[in-house]
């Protein structure tokens, strides 16, 4: 077992959410920020899971004198490139593991990492266990367009899956956006390769005719470009497909800022409106972007777990941070079931 | 057999390129205008294929009295909802089926369309025959990203896939920008959840390994983050994936530009900023878009096919058309064999 050893007391009444101090690229700096960051909520405490020393250490170059952050010691970091089965079973004092730990005993409400996605997805379904009814979790991200917030699952927590599981992560999406977005009977779309029921891959074309069957709210199948339509609040695919996705919306907000920086590079009069339209232009093309707008929630484990983005920075930890606080408060983990 | 009548005789010195003038959304209207401005080009006959009085009415519409439009009578209509090999056997005086049958009989050099996909690729494979080797054909689609142009197949034919099928995809894409961009051994990427080897659904990991021992220069897996980074010069997916890849492109430009006119709605200062960079946007973000420049090509199939989007405008099937009288000219598609 971990040994823990908490250094401040952590005050019950509030919330209380676990942080993975050494996971993600810029951990434990950005980490350690973010935490501190969230912390500013009255209603929260961050416990920063991680090795002890260098967390003290970062907490002090960052003039930390507040009594809401909380570091439990853990000696070992999962890497990026670890094995996850292999990393949770020899890494057992490691920050994923005591931290999914501290949710399992009920010592905090929430654990959040932006380390090894699949060694946090193994730890929380061995440790936490599944809901009832689903065979495996999903990560659900939610992308806030304009024409309204859709909930994307599963976005890489299952590479390979099987019909049924498709349809349970219809069910938990559902579930997920009337507790969160407060939406009645949310509208569920499966992406295919087009709207006709006949298309689809064979999986697609298989776990269509499941969901019509489904006691939800399925309104068929929706395109690539419906994403960001507003037509559905849930848009349900397989861990590939929705990883794909989610990390294409990445890279091309980069690369049309990069290019818009380009184009108007040596044009004072287009540089001058790209300065005066800059604000504007990174909000509309962060939407693109889910690292900077919270991360995934793990749905169908018996614990709230938020995964951000391994190269998140203070500001994507700090509203990873609140989004768990957020489904929390909401209730939305604890009303999914098969 | 599909009845020809022949209303002008083309010059056979010229490319003469067929286009299906009754297919997408805004057939034959801007089929016909596309056809008419790709004609501006002194090599080019483009040969319109469908009901000829309509097309000779939209002509005289047009004002067009060159001679280098000729008319292809073909009275059928392929609907986009028809089933493809429905819609082959019993539409056989339909515009793809008699424009793919002037291909197979060389009375054209290509034929471009934007009616159903699907049809028109059955209707090539059927007819014209596969290449060498190839097992089933895939669309290729290129973005023309400011890091480098990247051929992203298959992007739609096929929507179930083998591991040897994304094996031949990577070899006709090698074939096809070594041709087309004069790029030398072009890197191939094989589009995953993640780098390592070990990621991926289960046909991808098969892949990988097939590609490890390929005669090409395969440079691994890649993320969506990676589609616009320059990093790949081929991205090798099956039909699923890369259409909903593809359409979220779309569908994610038209977001944000409709976002960005939102945000900058009622103030002046930003609105006035959006204006001076309106053009500059739209080409930069324009580049998430294929429909804008020139459709998709069907690869593995003994002839020259361009499936433009079925939303097409005249200045998408323009570019359609060009892109099909490029490809003969660097003798892409002959060069492929299995």
């Amino acid at each position: 077992m971990a040994k823990k050893k908490e250094t401040k007391k952590p005050d019950i009444k509030k919330t209380i959410i676990a942080l993975d101090a050494m996971g993600g690229d810029h951990a434990p700096e950005e980490i350690v920020k973010g935490g501190i960051a969230a912390a500013q909520d009255d209603e929260l405490e961050v416990v920063l899971v991680g090795q002890e020393d260098r967390l003290e250490e970062e907490l002090v170059k960052c003039g930390y004198a507040g009594d809401r952050i909380s570091i439990v010691d853990a000696s070992e970091v999962i890497e990026m490139g670890d094995s996850p089965v292999w990393a949770i079973k020899n890494k057992r004092d490691s920050s994923i593991v005591v931290g999914i730990d501290l949710l399992k005993s009920k010592e905090v409400s929430a654990f959040v990492s932006a380390g090894n996605t699949g060694a946090v997805v193994t730890a929380a379904t061995l440790t936490l266990g599944k809901k009832k009814g689903v065979s495996r979790p999903a990560l659900g991200a939610v992308f806030p367009f304009p024409a309204g917030p859709i909930l994307c699952l599963d976005i890489g927590a299952n590479a390979e899956c099987k019909p049924e599981m498709l349809v349970q992560f219809a069910h938990m999406g559902s579930i997920y956006m009337e507790k969160i977005f407060q939406i009645e009977r949310p509208r569920i779309a499966l992406l295919s390769n087009g709207e006709e029921e006949s298309k689809g891959s064979p999986l697609v074309q298989k776990v269509h005719k499941l969901l019509k069957k489904a006691k939800i709210n399925f309104i068929g199948n929706a395109e690539g470009r419906d994403l960001s339509r507003g037509i559905a609040d849930v848009l349900v695919t397989d861990g590939f497909t929705g990883n794909v996705l989610l990390k294409m919306g990445e890279g091309l907000g980069e690369m049309l800022l990069n290019s818009l920086w380009e184009a108007v590079d040596g044009n004072p009069k287009l540089n001058e409106a790209a300065n005066v339209l800059g604000p504007v232009l990174h909000s509309v093309i962060g939407t693109l972007d889910y690292t900077e707008y919270g991360g995934a929630v793990l749905l169908g484990v018996d614990g709230i777990v938020v995964v951000a983005h391994g190269r998140s920075n203070a500001k994507a930890i700090e509203n990873a941070v609140l989004k768990a606080k957020r489904v929390m408060e909401f209730g939305a983990v604890e009303a999914i079931r098969g």
